[in-house]
């Protein structure tokens, strides 16, 4: 895994051009088809370059998305729960929408109970993700909106539902399906007699 | 699609042959390696049987898996919204911690964006199952548990949580995580001042 390098320098603009074409070249090769080498003449480096910093297809990609979420799915601060979930699962599955994305999400399920390298970067890259998502849980409870909970389990209640459409029942996930599944999250069901 | 023949009977016996062989045949052969034919050997039946009786993969894993739903995910009555629900999930994700159902499941997640025909029969299957799922949530309705809501989404909402652990994230899920997950559905986040 690559450090964190100042932003703007040569460094970070070799970064950037390597994780670009790692997640095009995953397109367009598929994941058994994409190489460091493939990659490091995609990005115009040397492919030396490529295999000191990230030495793996799976560091390199595990990098890679890691840096797309970043840039994709900010942390909303809306001062209101509904809100930054909504704006949150709403980013999350626009970028699982791209073909990048799509194309790793899809692979990563496919391959991880068969390598365990795919496994392990999947839940490593999960278990940061969730943590940095549950922040606006931590804020609601720390506004007074609601109390203690699990805030990475308050994430995969949101993620989960979009997910599942996209990924398995392959249904539609509109802004009105995501409103519900946030209301739902938050209010639980309708109970007779409680308004 | 085969039709409903008299259990028991020797249609029935064939039917059951075929699409037990066809599960096992997907685990062994994967996705791209499965052939009616090999099923057919398989099943010890004629391979014209199967073609005349499936006609393609997609047509023959949709009835393999439906079949697979309907005997080892019974729809719980309990009398109670939460028990049904639990019973549900459970039965669901240890459904797709079998290696038949997870290799089909993921092969679809890998194939549909690729692959219309597995897309469609993902779809259709999971529009039926949603429905015949959803019965646990319309008698908590009848009975007064909750008021009117979409069952299939209260499904959606239970589902999604543990299929995107199982697929996506690698995390466990225990039961006790299937309690919360079912609570939070019924009952919403804990908001302070409401007990």
């Amino acid at each position: 895994m690559a450090g964190a390098p100042r932003p703007g320098g040569r460094s970070a603009k070799v970064r950037a051009a390597v994780l670009g074409a790692a997640l095009a070249e995953l397109v367009d090769a598929g994941y058994h088809g994409l190489t460091l080498d493939g990659v490091a003449r995609r990005a115009g480096v040397h492919k030396t370059t490529v295999y000191r910093r990230w030495g793996t297809r799976e560091t390199l990609l595990l990098d890679a998305i890691r840096e797309r979420a970043q840039t994709h799915v900010p942390i909303p601060d809306h001062g209101s729960l509904r809100a930054d979930l909504f704006d949150l699962a709403r980013a999350a599955i626009a970028n699982l929408r791209t073909p990048e994305v799509g194309a790793l999400v899809r692979a990563a399920v496919a391959l991880a109970p068969h390598d365990p390298a795919v496994a392990r970067a999947g839940t490593a890259f999960w278990s940061e993700r969730l943590g940095v998502d549950g922040t606006v849980v931590e804020r609601a409870v720390a506004r007074g909106e609601i109390t203690g909970t699990d805030p990475r389990e308050v994430i995969e209640a949101v993620l989960g539902p979009p997910y599942f459409r996209v990924l398995v029942t392959g249904e539609a996930v509109s802004d009105a399906f995501l409103r519900r599944v946030v209301d739902r999250v938050v209010d639980g069901l309708p109970k007779p007699g409680r308004r």
